[in-house]
């Protein structure tokens, strides 16, 4: 509790908030008139003072094309990291998305770095000279881990995440922290440490949560790679409301170690930490350099299993997809049922197997969640917001006064809460392989996009936390003005569905505009290179047809782009 | 509680016990004075009217070589069935190792195997025919399953557990089901409802536990592969004080599902399940067996990983192998300290190299699992001996009055716990690392094989279950009338190492006589593959010099056997 001498939580807030603003330098601020409208992902094309066409060109390049023009010595991680600086600045003052500022360390490095290279030409790692984006509570040597939580504000990480560790051996340059929700408990990005993290598609919208400031940062390619974490939607959320591609692995698979947060030490639901970014590509680099590092050897929950490659050409001609059009209990908005309809249309086509998923299971497995979540009843989140006379923003106060029901447990009742998980993961496994599918197409979230505060519901992605199951979110298509409820959607099932229709009646693809819409992939358990190889396939058949350029670029951009690229 | 009209526990142990012998047929019991003496490993050669000398022969070999022979059809499975089942009924008059006979219904299974392989002319599956013998507590459907505890005098199996459902596809013939004690907490096999289980080399001493019942039979040759399972060393302690083979597997490696016991659904600490045999190489078909039917998919908890065979010649020429010559809180008896000694010393003549392990994190380690084992304070234990009027038996009076002072946790405690068991595994793996070691070779118990209610610590298994690292134990030598402590001894170290020094003071080695001694290896995490390759170059090593016989034979019985072999 916050005693009459100490700061008042807006006291604290507003230092944060000012010291990453602080720290961009006064030539990358934006004018003010370019700060109007609802889309801003083409607002670094609008600042030709602040980045050159060359930088445009270099920040929205996949992370290994960046990797492969460095090691190459074609660009110099400076340059690189230079170019994503100015555009993360850029994010920021669109979406408020970042919670700590590293560009003078990050310059430094990537001098050092290119220095290195000019040495010894050679790269000192995997990732020498890529620049890395890193979700607030991750531990990451000489900086604050907060949590969004005002009583933390200045909790100093305790050295490296073994992510960040394994990633800074491997070369890579982090440049900043990203937002994340107060008690990281939320899908939207919203906390009074840090304010509101807006969608850099439609600021009207949430960049989802609880990687928030990632999933708004990669959109914005202030980041060509971010470090996510999710316990019931955290990265495939956001990466969903962003157009981005987020992969949330099986627990243990990822290094985790190393994360500020409530429930430390609670294990009968586990995170995971995994990869944001522009590409399947980027993802698969991610894994392969996390696990190359022999991990496991210093986080001995991890499970050694190196990373094994499995190649499109790998896989059946024919693959069997399930699809999962709605779980029940909320149908999802027109967008995502066309987005569904059309893949499984081009799947279809393109000759592959495509089988009805039943979610038979799905909400008992939801009901479990929501329990294990809080276990002591939500009582350490309860102190930790009294303990800095922190008020619960709006998701957190639904969360923990309505949704879960926080219902305090003893440990025998825990062990019944485990055995309860380990039957419905049996019944979901067993259905999965007389299913016989390669993989499970389905939904991200009822939502596009929701807008803020208006994020009720993760059950599409949390019930693959429930089941252990690694889960990749693709850029699919956006809204469009003809998206509207059909024949085919039945009737209304619940409050929740009910509440979501209304979201969508209450303005139709307008209040969505220019969002994206995402889908989800869902693979076997530790079985994560099989998923993302099947994820190529599907991404292949989905470009095959009708693609939308994620940023609507004009044509003297174009070509200017299209110099910069043959002269480098 | 029991009531005034239901049956005293004394009822409940002497009806289960008589069904037990009832089911022996009467021309295989023993006259009287073959039951005198300490040793009854011979037993069976000295029943010539029960066991002829080719059933004799038969139940001498291994798991691998008798699936070899009826796969060929040499032998029967209900040759080898019967010759089993009388071994068995002859190693329970000894012991008191058999929880349940089911001779009928394996002569039944074993007849139909041999049918379909009359027909078919191929086995069923990799365990065509072979009898193997199961830990009273895993559930095998139609038999009672009641964790040595009155109250679950007559609780039915649900169902296999998934490791007998596996095995029975793969052609398996279930003979019996074996001892363990009340509540299975306890390293010696002691329960009012089968009485104590006694070790065959000298019954003075118990065959250790929880899964003493399996480690008496197989020494007796009454079963050539057995179930166990082990949290603390319920399979290493026991198939140590018998000179069996014994692996406990990594956590998640080896299906688990489906065993009756208390604290069902608590994960602080797992359990595992794993093979106790005679030999390296049926440790090896046990776990091949239980991957190759993809088990996780029946239970997800489990680890995708299948049997990677590692062959001893994929090992470095020279390994280096760390030794654990103490723990620091007890000294291990003399034969112990023997054993070792002779192992490092050949190990050493044999080229590899040998490093001390220090063993700085053990104590701690052992302190966390002692508190894990009884996060509700023992509280399911004691009211489920209050509910059948089942007084504790000494070991389970002096675990939970004493021992393990157990601690009633809150859910937030318990994730304290699990924060401070992963800070010490890191530690520990990280000195691994370091080391650069293979294996570790350490004792399995201070004791070679403790006197009946003398199994008081268990830090040389519990460790690697807190640290959820493979181990195994093999044979090494036998007490020798020249062991003794010598100068190498250090000073007591405490009230327990004072402790187990009385207890080998009080009679030394004729105390212990017969008794055999066994060493163990421990491996990396999920890495059971090397680490029985490892076992294997050890076990080579050991050989090379003096190996002693387990059963001492007569001239005329190897004679004889020979006979039978040439027949064969």
């Amino acid at each position: 509790m916050a005693t009459a001498s100490s700061p008042s939580w807006q006291d604290v807030a507003a230092r944060k908030q000012k010291e990453v603003y602080d720290a961009i330098p006064s030539a990358w601020l934006v004018r003010r008139h370019l700060l109007n409208g609802h889309n801003f992902t083409d607002l670094p094309m609008k600042c030709p003072h602040i980045m050159s066409n060359e930088e445009l060109f270099i920040t929205e390049q996949r992370a290994v094309d960046i990797l492969a023009q460095i090691h190459s010595r074609a660009w110099t991680s400076y340059q690189v990291t230079l170019a994503f600086c100015k555009r993360a600045a850029l994010a920021h003052q669109a979406t408020n998305c970042l919670a700590l500022i590293m560009f003078d360390s990050a310059l430094e490095r990537a001098k050092e770095l290119d220095a290195y290279m000019a040495k010894h030409n050679r790269p000192v790692g995997p990732l020498h000279g890529l620049p890395i984006s890193v979700k607030e509570h991750i531990y990451l040597e000489n900086t604050p881990s907060t949590s969004g939580l005002i009583s933390w504000a200045d909790a100093p990480s305790p050295g490296d995440a073994l992510i960040c560790k394994v990633f800074r051996e491997a070369g890579a340059v982090f440049h900043v922290k990203t937002t994340n929700p107060q008690t990281l408990m939320a899908l939207e990005t919203h906390s009074n440490l840090f304010g509101r993290t807006l969608n850099p598609f439609n600021i009207n919208l949430t960049s989802g949560g609880s990687s928030g400031g990632e999933s708004a940062l990669v959109a914005m390619r202030g980041s060509p790679l971010g470090i996510g974490t999710d316990i019931g939607g955290s990265i495939r959320g956001p990466s969903g409301f962003c157009g981005g591609w987020g992969l949330k692995a099986s627990v243990a698979r990822i290094p985790h170690s190393g994360l500020s947060g409530l429930h430390s030490g609670m294990e009968n639901i586990i995170g995971c930490v995994g990869p944001m970014a522009n590409s399947l590509a980027d993802l698969q680099l991610f894994c392969k350099v996390a696990l190359a590092a022999e991990p496991w050897d210093f986080e001995p929950s991890l499970i050694d299993i190196p990373w094994r490659d499995v190649k499109t050409e790998d896989l059946p001609e024919r693959l069997t997809i399930g699809v999962l059009w709605e779980d029940n209990t909320v149908t999802p908005h027109p967008p995502i049922q066309r987005a569904l309809k059309e893949t499984v249309a081009k799947l279809r086509a393109a000759g592959h197997r495509i089988v009805n998923w039943d979610p038979q299971h799905h909400a008992a497995l939801l009901k479990w969640i929501n329990a294990a979540y809080f276990l002591d009843g939500a009582a350490e989140y309860k102190n930790t917001l009294l303990q800095g006379s922190d008020p619960p923003v709006p998701m957190i106060e639904w969360l923990i006064d309505t949704e879960s029901k926080p219902l305090r447990h003893t440990v025998e009742e825990t062990w019944k809460s485990n055995s309860e998980r380990d039957r419905l993961r049996t019944a979901f496994s067993v259905q999965w392989r007389e299913s016989g599918i390669d993989a499970l197409l389905c939904p991200v979230n009822p939502a596009c996009a929701s807008a803020h505060d208006e994020s009720r519901y993760w059950g599409y992605t949390a019930v693959f936390n429930a089941t252990d199951l690694p889960g990749v979110v693709f850029p699919v298509t956006k809204v469009l003005e003809t998206d509207t409820w059909d024949e085919s959607t039945g009737d209304v099932k619940g409050e929740r569905d009910e509440l979501y229709r209304r979201y969508w009646n209450e303005g139709g693809w307008e209040k969505y505009k220019d969002a994206p819409v995402n889908l989800q992939l869902v693979g076997k358990r530790l079985r994560e290179e099989k998923l993302l190889a099947v994820a190529e396939v599907v991404e292949g058949v989905i470009r095959a047809g009708n693609v939308t350029d994620r940023t609507e670029k004009t044509e003297e951009y174009v070509k200017e782009t299209e110099m910069v690229q043959s002269r480098l």
